[in-house]
C-alpha cells in the first residue's frame, strides 16, 4: 500500500476510533449537571484556601458563560474533547486561561462523572415521581365521574363480576402510587455525594466533601470512593423502577386497545390520540395506546444492557460503564413522554356508558352473589353454593337469559335446594346490588369507592 | 384409528394437559404459607360469626394435621389437585369433612394465591437481608485485619494507586449494606395484607381484613382488591433486589478468580472452595467463584421473564400470573445459597499479604501524589504537575524502576521544574505514605479505613 | 464455639457446598447422551488399539447396564458424584473394575460434556422441528376447513378488511414453518462432534475422532479443540429458536383469549381446554393459552441468562458455562409441551362462523375497495380515491349502516365525483367479493387461500 | 384557566405528541431502501399498465431527486411526515404533482414498511458477513505468525496446558467464521419480497409481485401477506446474530484486558488503542476492549427489546412494531464499528511473546503429558497414572520447580511406581514437546495448526 493510502486509512481508523470512544455526543445531555458540579467543587476548593477567591470566581463566571454558550446553541460540541467534561473544562480554559486548569484539582474523571450521572438521575426521579403524581390525580378524577357506572369486572378477559367503572380506574391510581413510591424511596436511598471520591481512594488534598453535598442538594457524602466511582445502583434502580411504571402503562395500553375494539367499544380514543389509516379511510386506530404498550420493549432492554454491562467487572472504574447513561437517558425519555400522553389519553377518552352496562348482562355477573347469598343466608357451605349456582346459571342459560333477569320462579325451579327460596334473592342477583354488595374494605361497592377516592384526595394534598 | 388407540390417546392428552396447567409440583413451596393463610382466614371468620368457634377449631386442626403430613413426607402432591391451594382444601375435608368445605367462604383463589405468595417473598425478604448483614459483617472482618495491607488499587484492571486491602473489602461491604437496605425497602412498601379481596371486587361477606392482616403480621390491608389480584410488583422488586445482589457477587467473584491467578496470586482459595481437575492433576480451580459469577445469568433471566408475562395483561387475574412463582423460587434459592457460600469462601480465602505489596511497586503507583504535591506545595495548576509528573514516569521507566525507588536526584533530573525541589518529595512517593495521605472522607488512609469500619460495627449493631 | 459445633458447621457448610458446586440433580437429564458417547469413544479407542477387545466389551456391556440401572429407577442419583459424567464411571467401575478407569483415557470432562450437551440439543432440535411440522399440517387442516368462512381482518385489533378464516389460520403455519426452518438450519449449522478435543487442546493419544463421530451420528469433527469446549454458540441458537417459537404462539394465545371473550365470541375452547373458576360457578376461563402465553417468559428469560453468562468469558472453559444447562432443558420442555397443547386446542376449538361472519359487517370493511375500485376504474390517484372513499364512509356512518350495506343511491350521494357511478360498484363493496377480489399472490381470495394450503401439502409431503 | 393557556397548552400537547408517534427522527435511516422500493413498485406498476410510461419516469425522476436532497442535506426532515415514508412521497408530489399520488397504488403502508426495513436487515447482514471475514482474516495472519509460540492454555483462568498463541487466536477465527455463517443462513432465509402484501390481505389491482422482488434481489415474494406484514423474525435473527457476535468479541475483549495487565503483560495495545488517565499520568488504559465488551450490554438489551415488543400482538399490524427499528441500527451500527475496531486492535497489539513463554514455567503444564505417558507407554489405566501425576506435581513443589525442570531422578523419587522410569520421560515434560504433542484432530500442535490456518486460507479464498 503506498504511504499516502495508509495515511488516509489511519486517518478513517483514528476517526471511527474518536467515534467510538467518545461520549460526548450523548453525555452532553449532562452539562448542566456538569456545570452545577464544578462550580459546587470550586467554591468548596476556594473555602479550603485550595483557590483563590479570585480564581474561583472566574471559573464560575466562566463556567456560567460555558452553560449560556451551550444552551444557546452557540457551543459546537465535537468528538475533540471526548467527553462533556473535558468539552467544558477545555473551553473553559479558552475563556479564563490559567485558573481553569486549577478547577480539576482534587477531582478526577471518575468521581466527577458519577457525580453528574446521579445529579441527573435525581433530579429525574423527581420530575418523573410528580408525572406520576399528576396520572394519579387524573385516574382519580375520572374514577370520581364514574363511581356508579357498571362495567363487567374481568378476569381471564372473561366476565366475573360488576364493578363500577370508577373502581376500575382506581386500580391504575393505586399502580402508580407504588411507581411514585418507588422512585421516592430509590431517590432517597442514593442521595449521596460522590464528589470528593477522586478516581478511587480518596485525595489527600484538605478538600470538605459536606460542603459540596450541601451546594449539590444531597444528604451526605458517599462513604467509600472506590465503591462511589464503581456503583451503578442508583441507575438501575431508575432503570428498575421505569420498567416497572412502564409494564402498567402497557397495562392499562392493552385494556385501551381492547376497549376500543369494535366489539368492546367502551371507550373511544379522542381525535388526536387515534389515527387514520394511508389505505384503509374508514379506521380509527389506538396508535398511542399500541405505541405505549410498545415501548415498554425498550425500558426492559435498557435495563437488562445495564444489568448485563455490570456483570462481573472487577473494581474500580471500567470503561464498560460508560455505556451506562445511553440506556438511561432513553428510558427517561420514554417514560416522561409515556406519562404526558397517558395522562392526556385518559383525560380526553370518551367513555361508553351505555355499552360498558348493557355488557354486565352478559355472562351471568352476578353468580357469586347467589353463592355468597347461599352461604350467608342459608348457612351452606360455600362448595356447595357453588354446586347450587352452577344449576341456576345452566337454567338461565337454557332461557336464554343473564341470571339477573330470572325471574323467582325461574330460579326456584333450577335446583331442588331452592324450591322454597326467598323473594329476596332476585334482589341480590340485581347486578347494581351485586356491585355494591362488596362492602369489604378495597372492595368494589359505590360506597367503597368512594371512600378510597377520597382517601386518594388526602393523599394528592399530602404529597 | 381404532377406538381403543383414540382412548388412550385422549388419555395422554389429558394428562399432558394436567401437567401443563398444575401448578402444584413448584407452588407447594408455598404450603406452610398456605396453611397459615387459611388459619387467619378461618379464626377471622369465626370472629365474624361466619364459622362456629367448633368449625373454626376442627378446620384450624386439620390444616395443623395436614402441615404434619406434609413437613412429614406424608402427603402425597399429585397432579389431581392441580394447586397447593385445593391439594390442602382437599385433604382438609378428608379429614374434617362439612366444615373443611365452609373454609373458602368469601375468600378466592385468586386472593388467596396472592396472600401465600406475599407471604412467601416477605419471608424470604428478611432472611434475605439478615444474609446480607452476615455477609457485610464477614467482608468488615476481614478488612479489620487489613487496614494495613497494600493492595494496587485498580482502574481498567491496571494498577493506579496504593490501597489497603482492608479498604478495598470495604468497597463491597457498602454494596452488600445497599442491597440490605433495598430488601429493606422493598419488604416495608409491600408489607401489605391481599387477603379479603376475593376475586377481584371484594365481597359481600362481612369480612374483617384488619383481624387476618394483623394475624399475618401485616402492615395494613391493601387498599384495592382488583389491583391486588393483579399485582406482582412484590414479586418483580424481590427479584431486581436479587439481581442487583448478584451483580455485586458476581464483581467479587470476578477478582478473586483474578487475584487466584498464577500472574497475581493475590489471595488463593482455601482447599474446600476450589477443585481439581479430572484430567490434570495440578490444577485448583476456582469453580465456586466462577459458579458464583455464572448463576448471576440466571436471576437477570428470572427478572425479565416476570417483566415479559406481566407485560400488556389486562385487569385483573390472567392465568398467565401463574408464571410468577418458579423464577421467584429460583432467585431466591440462588441468592440463598450463594450469600451463604460466598461468606465462607471470603471467610476462608488466604490473603497473600507479600503478593500484594509487592505488585503495588509496579505501574508507578504514587504518580498521582507527585502531581498532589506539586498542585499543593508548589502552586501548580493540576493541569501542569500532571504533565511534569509524565515526565518523572518516563525517567523511571528508563531507569527500570518504580516512582517509589527514585532517588532526589534522579527526580530532580526528570524535568527542569523539579531541579531545585525539595527532599520531601521522596516521601511523598513512597506506597505506604502515598495510601496513607487519601485522609478525605471516604478515602483509602488507614485512618479513614479504621473509621468507616467503625461506622459498619455501630450499624451491625443497631440492625 | 465448641468443636462439636465448629465440626457441625463445617458438615453443614460442605453439604450446602456439594449442592452448590453438584450438577448431577440437573444434568442426569444427560445420562443417555453421556452413555452413547462413552460407549462411542471406547469403540474408537478399541479400533486405535488403546483398549483391548475385551476391555471395550467390558465397558459397553457396563454402561448399558448403567443405562439399565437408571432407566428402572434402581440408580441412586447423589450429590457425592458430583455430576452424571462422574456418576456414570463411578458406577461402570464398581461393576467393571480396572477397565472403567481406562475409559476416560484420552478425553477430559470438558470435550465429555460438550459432546452430551450437543447430543441432547442435536436430538431435541429434531423432535421439536418434527412437532413444528404436525403443528403447521393441524393449522393447514383448519385452514383448508374455512377457506370460505368470512372474518374481520384486523390492524391495530380494529376491522380492516375481510378475509377468509382459513387464511388466517395459514399465517400461523407459515410462522411455524419459519421456526421449522430455523431449528433445520441450526441443526446442520452445529452438526459437528466436540469428542476428542480433550481438556482444550487436543490430545497426544491416537485417536480417530473421525470414527467417533460417525458413531454418534455427526458431520464431521468440530476443527478447533479450545474452541470446542468454550463454545456455547449451539445452546444459544436453540434457546433463541424457542424464544422465537414460543413469541409465535403468544401471538396466536393472545387472539384465542381475545376471541373467546364474550364480546368477540369468535371461537370457543374445547372443554377440556378451559377450565372454571373456583368461585364464579358460571365462567369458563382460557386458561390453556394464558398459561401458553404466560411460558413466553421464561423461554425469553432462559436466553438472556445463557448470554449473560458468556459474556466476557476467558478461553477456554470455565465453571460458569455449568449454567448453561438448566434453562436450555426448560426451555426444550417448555416448548415441547407447548407445542403439543397448542396443537390440540387448535384441532378441538369450536369456530363460531356465525358470529366472524356478522362481525364484518361492522367497520366498513370494504372501504378500501371503493378507494381501488375508483382507481382502477375510474383512474383517480390512490390519494384522491382515498379521500372520496371517506365521505362514503361518513355518509353510511350517518345512515348507521356499513357501506357494505348502501344502495347505489346512497353511494351517489356521498360525493359529486360518485354521481354518476356505475352500478356495479355496489357489487364491488359486497364483503365476500371484497375478500375474493384479493387475488395477489399472497393475498387473501379463496382461489389463492386454496393453492397456499396446497403449496403447505407439498412442503408436509416432502418434509 | 384562560382561553389562551388552554390554547397553548393544547398545541404542546400536539407537539409532544407528533414526537411521540413519528417515527421519521429515526427511519428517516431507511431513504435509500424506501426510494429504491417506490421505484420497483413503479416499475412494476408501469409494466402492469397500471401507471403510463410517462407516469412512471416521472416518479422514478422524482424519486432520485428525492434521494439527492436527502443525501445533500438539502432535504429537511420535519416530524410534519410522520415517517420517512409519507416525507419521500410529500416532496415527490410536490416536485412531480399528480403521479405522485400515484405511487401508492396496490400498496401499504404496512408492505411499505416491510419491505423497506427488510431490504436494510438483508443489506447489513451481507455487509457484517463481509467484515466478518476480513476479521477471521486478521486473526488467521496473527496466528499464522505464532504457531510456534508458547502461550499457557487455561481453563478456570488458571495454567492447564501449553498451547501456541497461534492456535489460541484460530479459536476465535473459529467463533467469527460461525457468525459469518449464521448471517449467511439467516440471510437465505429471509430473503423474500414482502412488497405487494399491501395492508395485511393482499391487493384486487393486478400486480406482479415476482417482478418487484426480482428488481429488489429477493429470491422470492413471501407467501403470505397477512404474516408478511406482521412478522419481524428476520429483526429478531438479525439481532440475535449481533449479540451472539457480540459476546464472541466480549470474549477477546475480555482476554485483551486480562493479558495487558501489569501482571500478564502477555499483550499491549498499540497506542492508539489504549488512553491515559485524566489524573493518572503514568496509566495506559485498555479502554477498547473495555468499550467492546461493554457493548454487548446494548445489544443484548436491544435483543431483549423486540422480543418483548412482538409477545402476544395479535395479527396482523399493531403500531407496537414502530418500535422495531431503533434497537435494529443501534445494534447494527455497534457491530459494525466494534468488527472495525476490533480488527484494527487485533493487527495492532503487540505480543510478548516472552512472557507468554515464562509464563509456561508455572502451574506444571505439562502435568498431564506425564499421566498420558504413563497411560500410553506403561499401559496403566487413566485414573491411576492421574494420582502419580499428583505425587511427581508435589514432589516439584517441595522442590520449588515446574515439573518441565524436573531431573530425571526427581521424577524417580517421587513415587515408587516410577523408580524405573525410563528417561524419556524428561522430553515428555519439555513444554515445546507437550505442546507440539497435541496432534490429535484440531488439537495445538503446530503442525495441526499450520493445517488449519491452511484450512482456513482455503475458506477465505471461497466465501
Amino acid at each position: 500500500m503506498s504511504n499516502q493510502n495508509n495515511q488516509i486509512l489511519k486517518n478513517t481508523n483514528a476517526q471511527i476510533l474518536d467515534e467510538f470512544n467518545a461520549s460526548i455526543m450523548f453525555d452532553k445531555e449532562l452539562y448542566a449537571q456538569d456545570i452545577k458540579g464544578s462550580i459546587a467543587h470550586s467554591a468548596m476548593l476556594c473555602e479550603q484556601g485550595i483557590l483563590t477567591k479570585d480564581e474561583q470566581e472566574a471559573i464560575e463566571k466562566g463556567l456560567l458563560q460555558v452553560k449560556n454558550e451551550i444552551e444557546s446553541g452557540e457551543f459546537k460540541f465535537s468528538l475533540v474533547y471526548e467527553d462533556i467534561h473535558m468539552a467544558v473544562e477545555s473551553r473553559l480554559t479558552e475563556i479564563i486561561g490559567e485558573p481553569g486548569k486549577r478547577l480539576h484539582t482534587a477531582r478526577s474523571r471518575n468521581d466527577q462523572v458519577a457525580t453528574d450521572f446521579r445529579l441527573y438521575v435525581q433530579e429525574k426521579s423527581l420530575s418523573i415521581k410528580s408525572q406520576l403524581k399528576e396520572l394519579v390525580e387524573t385516574f382519580v378524577n375520572v374514577a370520581s365521574k364514574h363511581t356508579k357506572t357498571l362495567i363487567p369486572g374481568m378476569t381471564h378477559l372473561q366476565h366475573a363480576q360488576p364493578l363500577n367503572f370508577g373502581y376500575h380506574m382506581l386500580a391504575y391510581a393505586n399502580m402508580f402510587k407504588r411507581d411514585y413510591e418507588r422512585f421516592e424511596s430509590s431517590y432517597e436511598r442514593n442521595n449521596y455525594s460522590p464528589l470528593g471520591s477522586a478516581a478511587l481512594a480518596g485525595t489527600p488534598h484538605n478538600i470538605n466533601r459536606d460542603s459540596t453535598c450541601e451546594k449539590l442538594g444531597f444528604k451526605a457524602p458517599t462513604a467509600h470512593a472506590m465503591d462511589t466511582v464503581s456503583d451503578r445502583d442508583f441507575a438501575l434502580e431508575i432503570l428498575f423502577n421505569i420498567s416497572t411504571s412502564m409494564m402498567h402503562i402497557s397495562r392499562i395500553a392493552e385494556e385501551l386497545i381492547t376497549w376500543s375494539s369494535y366489539e368492546f367499544q367502551f371507550v373511544r380514543m379522542s381525535d388526536e390520540y387515534a389515527t387514520t389509516s394511508s389505505i384503509m379511510p374508514q379506521k380509527k386506530n389506538p396508535d398511542v395506546p399500541e405505541l405505549l404498550r410498545g415501548k415498554t420493549g425498550r425500558v426492559y432492554g435498557n435495563l437488562i444492557s445495564l444489568f448485563t454491562v455490570m456483570k462481573g467487572l472487577p473494581l474500580a472504574y471500567n470503561k464498560d460503564t460508560q455505556e451506562d447513561k445511553e440506556g438511561v437517558f432513553d428510558s427517561v425519555k420514554t417514560i416522561e413522554i409515556s406519562i404526558s400522553i397517558l395522562n392526556e389519553v385518559i383525560k380526553t377518552m370518551i367513555v361508553n356508558v351505555d355499552k360498558m352496562e348493557s355488557a354486565c348482562k352478559i355472562g351471568h355477573l352476578s353468580a357469586t352473589d347467589l353463592a355468597d347469598f347461599l352461604v350467608q343466608k342459608k348457612g351452606m357451605p360455600f362448595r356447595t353454593a357453588y354446586y347450587i349456582t352452577k344449576d341456576v346459571v345452566t337454567c338461565a342459560n337454557s332461557l336464554n337469559k343473564d341470571i339477573s333477569e330470572l325471574s323467582i320462579d325461574e330460579i326456584r325451579s333450577a335446583n331442588d335446594e331452592l324450591k322454597e327460596i326467598d323473594d329476596e334473592i332476585v334482589m341480590y342477583l340485581d347486578l347494581r346490588n351485586s356491585m355494591n354488595a362488596r362492602t369489604s374494605f378495597g372492595g368494589t361497592s359505590t360506597q367503597q369507592t368512594e371512600i378510597q377516592i377520597e382517601n386518594f384526595k388526602k393523599w394528592l394534598e399530602n404529597n
